[in-house]
């Protein structure tokens, strides 16, 4: 981590991506710029609380501190028990620190200065915390207005809830900032685009190297290691963006595997399909990549897993054809669906009959082998903030689309996954052939009942939309002909004289171009 | 992670160390003894939460799961949102479980019943957390009284706060409980010893294989990314007992460097000392090692790192070789700092003059090079509970000793770490030369000053307190010739017919003695 004296930066050496300081000061002036047109009195000030340090339960363990998202959206500041305030009027931005004793610097370090503090993190002004109450009371008694956050994530449910002041003096509103916020986060900036494009180009080559090394007789954890020591040591991305979920045969249909109750801890067999889920995050950014492979001594697919696989990879290809602005990305989720159907036809699990897939799609068919959403915004989070603000589509009730993380028309520079699974899962297949279920009559259930414990195919890509399109910013193996060249040890991206039909994918995120794709000892 | 049908043990497959579950129910026979020694009344039951699961702020990120310790320490549940209780009267032992909806089993697989619970956990009752509370109020309308947590953890000053019941028939004590049970967990059973063994051999091979792959050139943090992933990928440790503290040069004089503001991400220099503080941890316990190593293209210390660096290994030696029952902690952390300040007058750094050692330590001259205490309790949390309990000696009020997490008197089947170090810190040695400094003239102000950016040296081991003294479960090169010795690339431990005079040291703990020190690829 270095800051030079003109432009200040967060990188973690080598050929690490360079964060430039000034992705922040862009942010707070977009925010700034969409307040502005909301507000009719532009007195106010922006107050947020940035996330503090804490202890596991009453123990004296402190967990790595991770900031809070939307505090690292406008501050990007790396250290706990900060508060930051943006004066709408006047532009100006404040960062208050801690006042720190100097045995602080026996444990933790050199103590930074107001003055450090304000030319790495480009704000106007640096005060104390214990200051800070007292700066909102004059701001207020000088006739304006703070701005806090209050409201609900509508991926967890979960609600942010402002700071509590012990002046009465202060004039709060806890409306207007929440939803204006959330919307800032959710069309990426070209230096937000930039980061999450390392993110993904360092998940792509972590999935790869971890995929090649996997065999039969490993444990499904020792894939996570693999990952995140490739991650972290080649391209120093200390936290992951959530769990790895590497799940093997069976263990590959369940959607949130690899939590402390299923920890990764199932042994791969010869024949199996392995589902690893995994995202590196970079300066609070991440990405967000799942790969299906063979586990194979014979490192090929199966005919069977070739044809789930394809369908769903001709999901994900749909969908990525389709996306660009103005399209509702409820509709590419439905198409996603109609692609996998596809694919069961050919299995002979489904049976159209006098029915189009379309009207299977209608009938919510699709659900059963595809239970969650289409894919979900991404950036500071994993599921990124933003899907169903107060002017946005509703959530729809009806299977799988009610998973849906946002059900918005695209808009350019959102970035979202594209991840279309399908899945054999116990009990949704007791429910579709159950004797009043309306699915049933398409379902072969002898043929659907033999694929009990196969598991799931799962491919996830991050995209980027653009003007016409979008890009992929993904650069993993997909069709099965590449997989299977990783998988018998052929390099990625693959040289000059090697198979024509391979993709030639390009590093184009700009410190890791020249990074080299070593192996970490 | 597989349970057999007839002794349920935890483990991450392979080789790895298997937990036998019974050793909770030892956990919880210990604590029914112990309050049945302090009650006239034994109509009474003990009542835990578990650890709950949590999002990071309001965002919909799960940070992976990690069981609250006490909880840990009585019931070995690796599963979040649990409750316990203990009749002390029958001994029957309760877990209280979520009941789960059907679609849980999509996003997280299996969902098990109360007679899997049960047989799992090796526990009398299981039924659901929404009937707690019934169960409770029963309990004491029988006349019963429930025993609650509540107490302060002596390291980090936070608060254990018992849970908050709705019904007022519920008759509670928040006093009996918690000192009792932070004792059960000072001296530590069989199973846990062969546990905290397992973690410390495996944090001891980890160290190894990490230095000797530390080269000029490289980043702090791809030690931690190489120690991560060999207790990892080989044993199964997914947690660390803490944030691995990777410095190099001065950095190694920050005693908790590595946190979010001081994330390792520093280039090693030629000729600089590495202070390496890294711990597995393995179903909840945990080890912590430290290792101080030379930063050179030539693998060895210079002359004045050496001296340093013998000056702490005397000084843990001097220790070990104390400990035994009976033995205060407070005296043993003033023999270190003795063997420190012998090295800082070969060193011409110290000038007793008239005083003797003894009497520099009773100035507390010590402190200034080693202002931390020389070690912790060390079990399911880093710094084990049980330092300062009420029936203790009390914590000091003098520099170094204030620091001291514990001033007991040795008892068997303490684990504890013995960590010496000797750092150059600007500020305390600003403080100690400064004109009015009564340490001034013992101190030889230009030598002293020469030593700054020079860093620190630490080293750290895990010891357990046996009938006559202690063994040491750490099994790390520790003369400069056996670190040399790794450096250079040499075996670990070594072979037969390698140097006589480096250490033979023996993988005692079952399972880990046969396993492959293999290089993860």
């Amino acid at each position: 981590m270095s800051t030079s004296t003109s432009i200040p930066f967060f990188s973690m050496g080598l050929s690490t991506f360079q964060v430039q300081k000034e992705m922040f000061s862009e942010n707070r002036n977009k925010l700034l710029q969409n307040l502005r047109k909301e507000l009719p009195n532009h007195d106010c000030m922006v107050y947020l609380e940035g996330g503090k340090a804490t202890t596991r339960y009453d123990s004296d363990h402190e967990p790595l501190f991770r900031q809070e998202s939307y505090f690292h959206y406008l501050f990007g500041v790396k250290e706990p028990d900060f508060c930051g305030a943006i004066n709408i009027k006047t532009g100006e931005s404040y960062l208050f620190c801690q006042k720190l004793p100097q045995d602080y610097a026996t444990i933790m370090g050199h103590i930074a200065t107001c003055e450090e503090i304000k030319n790495e993190y480009l704000v106007d002004h640096v005060k104390y915390t214990s200051d800070a109450e007292q700066e909102l009371v004059s701001f207020c008694k000088g006739g304006g207005q703070i701005l806090l956050m209050r409201g609900v994530n509508s991926d967890s449910g979960t609600e942010y809830k402002p700071p509590l002041f012990e002046s009465k003096e202060i004039v709060c509103d806890e409306k207007i900032l929440f939803p204006i916020l959330a919307e800032c986060r959710v069309q990426k900036s070209q230096k937000e685009l930039n980061l999450i494009r390392y993110c993904t180009e360092i998940t792509s080559l972590g999935h790869v190297w971890t995929m090649q090394k996997m065999k039969p007789g490993m444990m499904e954890y020792q894939g996570e290691s693999l990952f995140r020591h490739f991650i972290y040591f080649n391209y120093g991305s200390r936290h992951v963006g959530y769990t790895s979920i590497c799940g093997c045969g069976p263990n590959a249909a369940i959607l949130h595997y690899g939590h402390s109750g299923e920890p990764n801890a199932r042994q791969l067999q010869d024949g199996e399909t392995a589902l690893f889920d995994m995202g590196a995050e970079y300066f609070c950014y991440g990405s967000d990549i799942t790969c299906s492979f063979p586990v194979s001594s014979s490192r090929k697919f199966t005919e069977k897993q070739k044809i789930v696989y394809e369908g769903v990879l001709n999901a994900q290809r749909t969908v990525i054809q389709m996306l660009k602005p103005g399209v509702s990305y409820r509709d590419c989720h439905k198409a996603a669906e109609g692609e996998i159907l596809k694919a069961l036809v050919k299995l002979d699990i489904v049976r159209p009959g006098s029915k189009t897939i379309d009207e299977l799609v209608e009938m919510r068919l699709g659900a059963v082998f595809m239970p969650h959403g289409l894919g979900h915004f991404i950036g500071i989070d994993t599921h990124d903030v933003g899907g169903y603000l107060p002017s946005n589509p509703e959530r729809s009730s009806g299977p799988g689309l009610r998973s849906l993380r946002t059900a918005r028309q695209m808009k350019t520079n959102m970035t979202l996954t594209v991840e279309p699974g399908c899945y054999f899962i116990d009990h949704l297949i007791d429910k579709a052939i159950e004797d009043d279920s309306p699915l049933r009559e398409y379902l072969n259930a002898d043929e659907l009942n033999s694929f009990r414990g196969f598991g799931g195919t799962r491919l996830e890509d991050v995209v980027a939309i653009t003007e016409n399109g979008c890009e992929n910013f993904t650069i993993c193996p997909r069709t099965v002909n590449e997989v299977e060249h990783v998988m018998a040890g052929g390099k990625w991206p693959p040289t000059k004289d090697e198979d024509p039909t391979l993709r030639r994918v390009r590093l184009t995120s700009g410190g890791s171009c020249s990074m080299p794709v070593s192996t970490p000892m």
